[in-house]
């Protein structure tokens, strides 16, 4: 926990913050504060700051916080994701929220098997937990949004452009002649679809190109779903934030 | 299993291979090859190909493999990597591999716990079946070195730069001002420093950069040794592969 993520209520009047759950737990026994020891805080959604501990009891750790004026810039990418097996998700989520994602669309496709969807991982108070221990270790506030489809068709085709209406829209493939070095990044955001293990099938890259999806590659080699969410996350954040000189 | 890696012992006369293991078994039951079913195939540090399946039986899979003229080309980066938490790399190794790593050197550092190094993890028949399973999905035969250096300084004052002399240095370091756009990748190779989960010590730091490492940085955001590993390596080797146009 490289940060203490505070929710609005959390605060009293005037930055006073008190805590009982794991987060003083976290601070009394692992950072072991004392009064006066100075933590960096974070406001979900909001900004970051720096809370003075005031005092520390076996239930409860007291904070003076306050907060800088500005928050962090949000994730400026949002991923479209075919659903992949349960205990892959479970170990992605924390990595997604810390990496910066805006907005995690969980898809249904051809590949993906239906019982993938039965699973506690999927449950918001479960994957909000993990959302929010990505965010205490990146440092970084903004919760991404996370929504579930399981019908494939009538997303791309009713929903998809509401969704993302300015967005650069890439589909990673193992055949995509275009890179990251390529693309366009003047877009203010940029979406980035990522297949089940077996691949999209052609009709489902076809309707994914017919609403706006380019193909970009990265190279030959055939990445395991999570190793490619992260890789093509950090690459084109990176590509996002520092353009071309 | 996206490619049946084979070792140079394995081939009899002409092309012919036999397998009677695990390659066997996933040719059989997942793959549910019959003769005539060509797969894909490679030779371990050598080329991909092609293999006809000649014969299925219970025990065996006979295979008719050609080879092309070039082998795949060999991975441009090397990581020295703070020895992280067992757990952490073993689910690592595979994931290095498919990425595309030359050379790994597992390095002892102030943060690092001294039990990390008693672990199978590092034992070579371990990690060489890891890293195979990584080829195997990544569809590439270039096996990573593994170099295990439970003394830092020596390692750094007498054995980097003959391990690694004409690579650029890159340290990771939240601080590092200069962007990964910024690197001038017209050198061969690049070898990645990657700390333990608390950082390198400031010693440290100044070993790595007296000795020819620069610090850049990936944004503010503090990453787990593992999704830092993949990230950065990641994003380095598509800035190598497809430099500014």
């Amino acid at each position: 926990m490289n940060l203490i993520l505070l929710q609005p209520d959390d605060f009293r009047d005037e930055g006073l913050v008190v805590l009982s759950d794991d987060r003083a737990r976290h601070i009394r026994k692992v950072l072991k504060a004392e009064p006066g020891k100075v933590l960096r805080i974070g406001v979900l959604n909001g900004s970051l700051g720096k809370g003075t501990v005031l005092a520390v009891d076996q239930q409860t750790v007291c904070l003076q916080c306050v907060l800088e004026e500005r928050a962090p810039p949000k994730p400026k990418i949002d991923l479209l994701l075919a659903m992949p097996r349960p205990k892959v998700l479970k170990r992605l989520w924390a990595q997604l929220a810390a990496l910066g994602v805006g907005r995690i669309v969980l898809l249904n496709a051809d590949k993906v098997e239906k019982f993938y969807f039965d699973t506690h991982v999927l449950e918001p108070d479960f994957y909000t937990a993990r959302l929010i221990e990505g965010l205490q270790q990146a440092r970084c506030t903004h919760l991404p949004e996370v929504l579930v489809r399981k019908r494939f068709k009538p997303f791309v085709e009713d929903e998809l452009n509401t969704l993302f209406p300015e967005s650069i829209k890439l589909v990673a493939d193992p055949a995509g002649e275009k890179r990251v070095a390529d693309v366009d990044f003047k877009a203010k955001r940029v979406v980035l679809a990522i297949g089940p293990e077996g691949g999209w099938t052609p009709y489902e890259l076809e309707m994914l190109q017919a609403h706006g999806f380019e193909l970009f590659g990265v190279g030959k080699r055939i990445l395991r779903t999570d190793t490619a969410c992260i890789a093509l996350l950090a690459t084109l954040t990176e590509y996002l934030n520092h353009p071309l000189r």
